[in-house]
């Protein structure tokens, strides 16, 4: 049985079988529980729409009941699960919404050093708030699926000059943390943060694929667009929060000391270890960084009571990532951008060679791991550019 | 019959009656026919799912099959719809994303004024592309919604000191024309501009309801976010872009000329009057700003080819809207902050009293006019903020 996958864990997917239709199932080391054949006390229809968001969506004592249904289950007889290797998995949720924060603050700070040099690298209002924006919905995809580098607008040179079209030649990951929801109040009430973690499903990995030329000639005044909108990757599999109790620890502190709406009675944040690796087409594994989730200064709670004190809505399958997870020293950076220092220092590769960004053919994999809960991976291979127009 | 809505029109909406199951209609004058009830040649499940989110993904050929359908019955007898005063309209579409865009020059050039006093109005990336933002899907909402005044982190004064929560104090509309869509190519394939009004199924108008004071502190580096997705309100009407054929006019001409990714073979913009009227709780209405969408400087094909450009889908029930549609003159301003600078020149109401801002019980209307044809209205009523806490 692979670490990380036991009785304590029991994260929860969407698989198709010889290409039958999706089905959900709870993963047991290498085998799946197909829910549909269990009695678990909800009605086994939601199990067959192709993504978690009709179970999630039935909300917490539903959750923890088919949860508690699958432990006994596989506490009895576990001689009869469908192999792992045998499925094709699906996109989890279909997020009705993306959110993606910029929650650590060495990476904000990181980012502001190189794109305002002259300047605070924090903006006034990152202590304040948890910054953040929409993403695309629908460029949300499973592990394995992939990433076709994008053409896009690279802005003119240092000189000036002209934009061009083509494709981009700053191609980035981002090593990030994610929560998927139930749904929360309806439009126009807040969401208390006390009442987050009621909402708040269970986690899973997240590349937030970036176009760092794109980007940063796009991104003002209205924030990032094409320059992240082409692909955005999440672990196969959703790790239940029950499961990462034992993972809680305090957050750093915060100062100045957040509004009320952002106080938390009880706050905490997930101590993940978080490694990213590198591979070269046919080449070896570099790993690039490694961090932990455990420094970020704003937490799930606070990302989700910010994004709905205006009476948004939070929706069943909603997707929340942290932003690129940075600790304080080169070899913890969770980006290409951070670890080149913006293409100037490129990271060496241990089987010959180097990166500033990713090359075609290159294949990413984000890993975490909570004590004896192994995360499900993100990998993905770039893939070369469409040809441009 | 009211005007505007003649067999010329033939609007798409998705009705309610006597609290039974959602229907898909089609809008002739003061009547509704029910699409169940017609032999289209498309599965009728398809009307059956609460949005025109199915429909659309039929693609264009069963758009027209349907529309012809549709007239040709109405055509023969149009005694039997089901009366619009006996209906509640939902939301039209369920946006798998919506996309906001900021394609009037006038708008930008206004905001980059106040926003920059010291700089060039428009960004160095503005006249290159249609700069644009992912909004919140969940929080559109259609006409007749009430909108609560969001909660939120307001700046900190001129003179410095800490931001605060509470109810926005700057509560604005922005006047816009929106699209829906169909499905385009799979991830990873760009959609060439000239393919792009295959996928466009109508146009519709757009509340982008705006809290400045929240937007101002939030949005950089990232974009708006909170400011903007309490709400989004569209027609609960979407008029078919065949409907709109003799409303195409040349767009403004462009310079730089753009990439060749953004020249259509035949470029069109859409010659519809716009007006936006706000009436007081029990006074009368005064018409704040009249304008016209033909002078908007980057065109729907535009727009969606650029969105498009990276290889992200476009999916049946997308929303993509233009932003803030502002002519030359302060009469022809699509949002309170241009009317009012900022909040320094009250607007002066027809009944007495004045506006820079929203207030509690204002209704808003925005109105659209292509021709004969008359675009669903947009109304909404602001409600008082829910209790901080």
């Amino acid at each position: 049985m692979p670490e990380g996958f036991g009785l304590d864990h029991l994260p929860v997917g969407v698989f198709v079988r010889d290409g039958g239709a999706p089905l959900v199932g709870v993963r047991l080391g290498d085998g799946i529980l197909d829910l549909a054949t269990l009695d678990t006390g909800v009605d086994p229809a939601v199990f067959g729409t192709g993504s978690l968001n009709a179970f999630l969506a039935l909300g917490r004592d539903a959750w923890r009941s088919v949860r508690e249904a699958a432990r006994a289950a596989l506490e009895r007889d576990a001689s009869e699960l469908v192999p792992v290797s045998s499925v094709r998995m699906l996109c989890p949720v279909d997020p009705p919404d993306y959110v993606d924060f910029y929650s650590s603050i060495e990476h904000a700070s990181n980012l502001g050093r190189m794109f305002r040099p002259d300047a605070d690298p924090l903006l006034p209002n990152w202590r304040r708030l948890p910054v953040g924006y929409h993403g695309r919905s629908s460029s949300v995809v499973v592990s394995g699926t992939p990433v076709r580098r994008p053409l896009g607008q690279r802005p003119p040179g240092p000189g000036g000059g002209e934009p061009t079209f083509g494709p981009s030649a700053r191609l980035d990951f981002e090593l990030e943390l994610g929560f998927v929801t139930g749904d929360g109040p309806p439009l126009g009430e807040p969401l208390p943060i006390d009442r987050a973690e009621d909402v708040i499903f269970g986690v899973v990995l997240v590349n937030d694929w970036s176009a760092r030329d794109i980007q940063r000639w796009e991104y003002q005044p209205l924030g990032p667009f094409l320059g992240k909108s082409f692909a955005t990757s999440i672990g196969a599999w959703i790790t239940p929060l029950e499961a990462l109790a034992g993972a809680r620890v305090p957050p750093p502190s915060q100062d100045p000391e957040p509004l009320p709406y952002l106080r938390a009675r009880e706050p905490w944040n997930l101590d993940v270890d978080l490694e990213v690796a590198l591979a070269p087409d046919g080449g070896a594994e570099t790993v690039l960084a490694r961090t932990n989730a455990r420094g970020l200064y704003w937490t799930m709670a606070q990302q989700l009571a910010h994004a709905a004190a205006n009476g948004a809505r939070v929706r069943a399958g909603d997707l929340y990532a942290s932003g690129t997870i940075s600790g304080p020293d080169p070899g913890t950076y969770g980006s290409l951008i951070e670890l080149s220092w913006g293409g100037q220092d490129p990271v060496a590769l241990d089987g010959g060679g180097e990166r500033t960004f990713l090359e075609d053919g290159d294949t990413l994999v984000l890993r975490g791991r909570a004590g004896s809960v192994t995360l499900a991976e993100v990998a993905g291979t770039v893939l070369p550019a469409p040809d441009a127009r």
